[in-house]
């Protein structure tokens, strides 16, 4: 059988994360592991209603086929919202509603990576992103994260030195590491790619989850051409309803539509129905106001916690939005050997390695902050603490 | 912008299919293009009231992230239904759920081709499988249908000539010829499969709306190893659901997972739960029974007037279930011209030519009579006799 399989899927690995996922199904481990929204507010109550709603005046339709693009008025709200709050002039007609922004990759992929065409990412990368990219037989190249986002200068070297087919990144409140790329950074990005004949993909799925500071413009603000701006329901209303979209050029758009039948038709058309009468009917911009306030205290705690317990020599991220922290151990340690440690003590994360193209980042670890209330925050961070403590030690460290 | 393109997406036409569905979005039109389900049998109430139940008993967890294979109640209730129905063994943990049927053969797909592998499909093949394929950039082959399924003396020959990866087929009520294999070329078939080191793809997606006749097995139900069989509760509940499933061995199964996780993480969890939740809830046979026989009236009705009015010269099948009749004109018209013409009077259908790989069927066209009650099938069939006629004797014929 092995021989039948094709090259593709037998150098793609499993989703490290979601292999992970599976030991923290136990309700005894406390997990900072997964990238999962606090379920704690999503809003059910609004999307039964919007689901009874939808159903009873148009249900017939809401059951049937529906376009490859998506529905009109779900993309014409995502248009005026970009509008309304990032100035970006994009049309209905340059959008097309995807399965989460997962699928984008997926799409993205198909639409312009032949085998041997070089990809650059982040380093660390989200792994998502490099796992679909993965399956187009890419050469994937990565350029580091600086504090204020990707090393231009890094960058530049690369592209001066290949040519380059794609460019991916996160530049707001990345995955894994936190990092936002600074207003500077970004408009220098926009200048670098200007000059290049390559795509850009820019990905959002965090951008409204800001809980402090102010807001940047997206890349997309200051490039216009060969760029392709990715995003998502899952993190501001609902994972499971699996609704994200692309933003393209209309060139572009005519091929991911092709993409798009060939993948799966259309994305669901009653989750589509339904979210769009939750975000006409309820004040999204309070609910998102509400996840923003509590993200934001569970952010403090874990790095107030870190900053008290952790050892000294140990670096930890503050982000200003999304779901991540980011932590640095002393560089003799591996995070992996403390994960095999926490996970016997109930705590689950997801050490850096895996995020690091060509290796590197054994000394670094994802903490989601998303997802646990107090209690858990400070009872999982003391543990660690007393793990990272007893290894130091144990290398021989003070 | 084009030197960016991907090889696979330059060469990937659109979906013919969907491009004559955006024409027959005018309600003027009478409409035998689209493989429509008719809507007058959706269970709108009875979704509807799952879909209370459901996200009222668990909402917070239908509406987080869910596990790559599918909500394990379906899949058990898949599991059940082929043993009740059909006698096949196939355990939960070989079945993945999918977004509909189109998304099996993108999985399938990423996970056996590479460039340039060959794969079989029937002569005339279904579209929207043939589209998918085509992404990944294999050799297609194709294979006569006779009027009891595949050519199989043709079939074995192409496997002796060339290393096959994969052949695909609709065994039941095919689309678009509306063909099904008898029992003794099923057998046939699993026979001189065994002896393949291929895969074989059984995609059933009409297998239940069988109006007369009696049930034949399933090719699986003679093969277990290297096929892959496919379903979907598109025909049977409702397209925008976009449900459908995988069943594979084990060792093949792990490999889906993969590309799914990379296609798109999961199926929507909240449309699995409210499927589940009316089927457990209903009578499916019942409402299955009720669209068969509905589906049969039309048929007959599209049939007897097609037998009335139609020149004699003109063949069509009749059959014994699914959506599709099947019509070849005589030899020296073209559908395509009969497709222009029958468009300016406002009725649309299919022509045979997109359905041939390496042409052929020029005057061949796919009639659906699933989505249009009696008064449209009249109409429809009289205005496309009469067109007939007139090219007929355009061309000189009697």
């Amino acid at each position: 059988m092995n021989t039948l399989f094709s090259n593709r899927i037998l150098t793609t690995p499993k989703s490290f994360i979601r292999e992970i996922l599976k030991v923290t199904d136990n309700p005894e481990v406390i997990s900072f592991a997964g990238g999962l929204p606090n379920s704690r507010f999503f809003p059910v109550k609004e999307i039964k209603s919007a689901a009874l709603k939808v159903l009873e005046e148009d249900g017939r339709n809401i059951l049937q086929y529906s376009t490859t693009e998506g529905y009109l008025p779900l993309r014409e709200y995502i248009s005026r919202r970009y509008f309304e709050k990032k100035r970006l002039n994009i049309r209905p007609d340059e959008i097309i509603i995807t399965n989460g922004s997962q699928q984008c990759f997926d799409l993205i992929g198909k639409t312009f990576l032949n085998k041997g065409d070089h990809v650059v990412v982040e380093r660390p990368v989200y792994l998502g992103a490099l796992q679909s990219f993965s399956m187009f037989e890419p050469v994937i190249d990565s350029v580091p994260l600086l504090d204020d986002g990707i090393d231009t200068i890094f960058l530049k070297k690369t592209f001066d030195e290949q040519k380059i087919k794609l460019f991916y990144a996160v530049p707001n409140f990345q995955n894994p590491s936190g990092v936002t790329y600074s207003k500077q950074k970004r408009m220098e990005l926009a200048g670098m790619l200007r000059e290049q004949n390559s795509i850009f993909v820019e990905d959002d799925p965090y951008g409204e989850l800001r809980f402090m500071g102010d807001d940047i413009p997206c890349v997309r603000n200051y490039l216009q051409k060969n760029i392709i701006l990715l995003g998502s329901f899952s993190k501001i209303v609902s994972p499971g309803l699996r609704l994200g979209w692309i933003c393209a050029e209309k060139e572009t758009m005519e091929k991911i539509v092709v993409a798009k039948q060939a993948a799966d038709l259309h994305s669901n058309y009653l989750s589509q129905r339904i979210l769009y009468k939750y975000l006409v009917d309820n004040d999204i911009d309070e609910h998102i106001h509400t996840i923003r306030v509590a993200y934001k205290e569970q952010r403090d705690l874990m790095v107030s916690k870190i900053e008290e317990q952790f050892p000294e020599e140990t670096k930890c991220t503050k982000p200003e939005g999304g779901m991540f922290l980011w932590i640095t151990l002393p560089e003799n340690l591996s995070s992996m050997e403390l994960f095999n440690r926490a996970i016997k003590e109930n705590v689950a994360f997801v050490p850096g390695s895996p995020f690091y193209v060509g290796g590197g980042g054994e000394n670094t670890l994802r903490l989601n902050f998303s997802n646990s209330d107090g209690e858990k925050i400070e009872e999982g961070i003391k543990r660690l603490a007393g793990i990272i403590k007893k290894l130091i030690s144990e290398k021989g460290g003070k």
